[in-house]
């Protein structure tokens, strides 16, 4: 049984040698446990936080211990009251094609109305994030104009089609011709803006909001960040959601600073993590769910397939090769 | 009757030479007017903003018209129905001896209370944005850790006390050894900070607060908000009231990049002005009021004689002259 483990914690960008594959015995679940089987994977990139040695709001991986991310998984076998050969359980589990659980932290989910790669992204903390930051964070209103960056990814595609239900303005950024034609004609955005062809960041955006951003919600900080900051409105909110463009940074990052301009325009700069919100979450997937079989929500995925394309499709996170929630089937 | 216009726009620091003083004929009242005489002039650190020709929050100054600030005047002629000679009006008004108004935007207050020169400071604007910095954006809670930069000015003096009014543990950063000692003695800080003799300001911070800051009140911007970053724990807030290093700069001042940490530790970033909680303003003077009548609250002021010497106190706000709010009797 295949498992993988951190091998190294990485210097700047993560490679493939970064991980290990080893093989472990399949366990066996004694009272009170499963055994799981992993059926579905998410590679996040907040996961790069993790891999440093470093306090957080959740604890670093540990190096020669296996790499643990959001999980579809079957239960094949169980010896706990709750849960039944065939259900299909979703939370924090480890890079394993098998493991044994007690279920804590679990919950079932059914693969009757939605697919089940969707309990990790729209369904999951990806739709959750974007539903709770835009609404707790942002605390966008009707009529106000929103801009998003990283825009084609899980969240920022929920991001913005939450913002078009609301009747809002939505303007998005993402790196490819074929992204932002998929913002405006799948996902309605009103405008959207490839920034690997955009010399100009804060003009291209001045262009698509010529009345400026109310709300904007970041994925990639940086000088995305400096530019939708040139464009905000008096009032307005950022949604400091992930900074994906520093994270692989070795040194600490320096910009033009904020404060006066947050002083001189009343603005609001917030940072959250999805769980935060967890006793709403009921709250959150009830939403989602019913935008998404309205249609209202559409959901994008990149589905890679095969265990072994794990690290791969995580790495691939970072160039920006997924089109909305990336997802190894395994 | 003397008047100080605007003379030129000051490049960086501003000069005595950026000022003209003129000799204005003393005007008379229009029906519905009062002639005022001013007795007390606020000088305030934000009124550098407004000599630039920037958008902004407030308009800016015009070039060769008078300043204005918070002023408390005497009606000295009434022909205004609701004032009397003899009532003293507090408002924003200009640098001038004498000027008439129609009341618009003025207010009566009363010397029997508290001094004049009160509703200038503590029970004026600083003393609200204080009050309403702590508790609207800064949810300043019992038992928290609050930080305040700018601790012996104006603003940072009230902050402190409201601090340890609420029953939380307060430092103060100020830039005299004397200025330490009033903030520990007389203000009932738990700890201050002499910026001008502490190399490592990150870890003066620590020291004073080993277990981190939850609230940090920002009157001065720059490395001093960088050090408190440093020291800032999950939830915190920083309260963006000014950042008076930075009003001379003349160049885009750059520095470490935040939106990491703030995803990460869940950081609120706001900045405000205090006529946003206008509507609040009789709330916030009456809690002040009875603070200060209790003995609760102590308020300091600097207090510079004749009119001569406003464009003066103006200048040394920016060298840190003052100790709690900067007035002129005029």
């Amino acid at each position: 049984m295949k498992t993988i483990l951190l091998k190294n914690r990485p210097e700047g960008k993560p490679q493939t040698s970064d991980f290990e594959f080893v093989e472990r015995d399949k366990p066996s679940p004694k009272d009170g446990e499963v055994l799981l089987e992993t059926k579905y994977v998410s590679v996040d990139p907040y996961m790069r936080g993790r891999m440093r040695d470093e306090k957080s709001y959740i604890e670093p991986f540990k190096l020669d211990e296996p790499i643990q991310s959001a999980i579809v998984a079957e239960v094949v076998e169980s010896k706990h009251e709750k849960f039944q050969k065939g259900d299909f359980l979703t939370g924090m589990l480890q890079w394993k094609e098998f493991q044994t659980s007690n279920g804590k932290g679990l919950r079932k989910v059914s693969k009757d109305k939605v697919s089940l790669s969707a309990y990790l992204g729209v369904l999951g903390m990806t739709g959750l994030t974007a539903y709770f930051g835009l609404t707790r964070i942002g605390e966008l209103k009707e009529g106000e104009t929103l801009l998003v960056s990283g825009a084609a990814g899980a969240v920022g595609s929920v991001v913005g089609q939450i913002g078009k239900i609301k009747g809002c303005k939505v303007i998005g950024i993402a790196g490819t011709d074929e992204k932002v034609e998929m913002l405006k004609n799948e996902f309605g955005f009103d405008d959207a803006i490839n920034y690997d062809k955009t010399d100009d960041m804060a003009a291209a955006i001045k262009k698509a909001a010529p009345d400026g951003i109310d709300v904007y919600f970041d994925n990639v900080g940086s000088y995305t960040l400096d530019a939708a900051m040139e464009n905000i409105n008096r009032f307005g909110r950022v949604i400091n959601c992930g900074a994906i463009s520093l994270y692989n940074e070795t040194e600490q990052p320096t910009g033009p600073r904020l404060e006066t301009k947050i002083v001189k325009k009343s603005l609001k700069m917030q940072g959250f993590i999805v769980r935060n919100f967890e006793e709403d979450f009921e709250e959150g997937i009830e939403q989602l769910s019913s935008w998404l079989k309205s249609g209202k929500l559409k959901h994008e995925e990149t589905i890679v397939e095969g265990f072994d394309e794990i690290p791969q499709a995580f790495l691939d996170l970072f160039d920006g090769k997924n089109k909305g929630k990336m997802v190894v089937k395994v």
